[in-house]
């Protein structure tokens, strides 16, 4: 379930990269590479932390299936109407099956909850981050929007439920749509955390 | 001694993440996302550099610890009069804890003297790199006054020290306070090095 | 061999990275925090995914080369006419060093062909993109002409010769030249790939 998991996360988020770069005119290779980065770097910081084999090297399948994603982007991506909505939801769905992805993998290796849960949230924001990283655009922990807390409430309902005894197979479909559906809420309505006294910052001085 | 240095990184650095996360606006999730990867972003690139299990993952309460500071910032950050002047001043107690844990760690693995002065002032610059990424501020590395000569003259007397037959508890808090107190005497005086025929980038074509 | 492309590799990396603190008028400390970042990074990336200890732990020779190129180019930088011609060239070496040594050192570890391929490109970009993010320069990576095209094909001209039985030796040179040929033209005569209806971002909300 693992393996599906990552492939899904990883083609999903290789198609996001591969539209990031259509925004920015790159040619057919920009594709490949942003969609390679976006699709592996959530798993690839998951597995080098863990101290695990990185999943790519072992099986590429993933791998080339992103490429292969990415390159039909190419050409599909002017079809789109609106390419950042697009990104959007299909980075909703990556960052839920990456979370799950993550998740899972720790509990496999009896980390404690915390970590689970903390590496879970990191493998779902690493791709995207990395791709708008490399894209220049703003980064997606900087959204007012429902996001880390979307990843960290579907790592947290999946690690409970485990640790209360629910087999693994249904805590992750809890888990996933707990992610799936807060950050959906979040697109469609607008949802964001209430925040404390926020205060911006008046300029660089403060 | 280790451990205990890299605690005290981890939270002084977790902090300043959720400084950067109030200055910015980010709802309570994004405190916990900014403060834990600025907390243990060093140490982990340390650790993995070195081929070493990742501090956390074997200990969580590192990051249980910066978990939980980064969630009290929540609320006491709109307290602070100017943000920035303690994110500065903190930061400068990260680097120097940093720095110090950084080296003593390659000085464990006997590494040569000059992988533990890099390394070192890899992982003491790294937390604050990845926090400025992630928060859209101009980097540290960037800054015009003293901040990787501090961490490097830290590290660089620890090695010495070390290597003069110094006990590592004596080496290392020299090496702290030798990075500190440049840091600190840069902070408060403004110091910087003089620099070689100083040019600016013409444009984008020079 | 793949010691010798690895020191290659870093120390035009680390002569490229010290001219963006060049014209970022860092002090000494910043040549060398951005020329070891920037010479080490790429291949440090590669040996993290790989499972493979840091070539520049297990041998320092490549780091203390490069942190001495770096502080030399602190005198040497003001005297260059145009440092980013000087960047964008000796970049153009670098690259075709770090895909060649990437490839090779996947080849010696037997894995698949595209993973070889990949890791190339990765290790061939990584430097350059570190420098450019530390750097606050536009990233490699969006640049319109060809980068990450010749990297691949100089990854994939090694990985097929190499294939068909040609000795590593042969291939490796053919596989240089086929990037460092590339990359080389794209900037002497601005060539670029089609892209296919290009169109780029109409604003931050499509």
């Amino acid at each position: 379930m693992l393996y599906t998991l990552d492939m899904f996360a990883t083609v999903v988020f290789a198609i996001t990269g591969a539209l990031t770069a259509s925004r920015k005119e790159m040619d057919i290779l920009g594709f490949l590479w942003l969609g390679a980065a976006a699709g592996v770097g959530g798993g690839t910081i998951r597995d080098l932390i863990l101290d695990q084999p990185v999943f790519w090297t072992v099986s590429p399948t993933p791998l080339i299936v992103s490429l292969c994603a990415a390159a039909a982007m190419h050409f599909i991506a002017p079809i789109f109407q609106s390419r950042l909505t697009a990104i959007t939801w299909l980075d909703a769905f990556g960052m839920a099956f990456a979370a799950t992805a993550g998740t899972i993998k720790c509990i496999g290796l009896e980390t404690t909850g915390i970590v689970a849960v903390v590496l879970g949230v990191f493998s779902a924001s690493a791709g995207g981050i990395i791709r708008d990283l490399l894209g220049q655009e703003p980064s997606i922990v900087l959204r007012k929007d429902i996001y880390v807390s979307a990843a960290a409430a579907g790592a947290t309902t999946l690690v409970l439920l485990n640790a209360a005894g629910v087999s693994i197979e249904i805590a992750s479909v809890c888990g996933f749509c707990t992610a799936l559906g807060l950050r959906g809420a979040a697109i469609a309505f607008g949802w964001t955390l209430p925040v404390y006294k926020s205060r911006p910052a008046r300029n660089m001085n403060e």
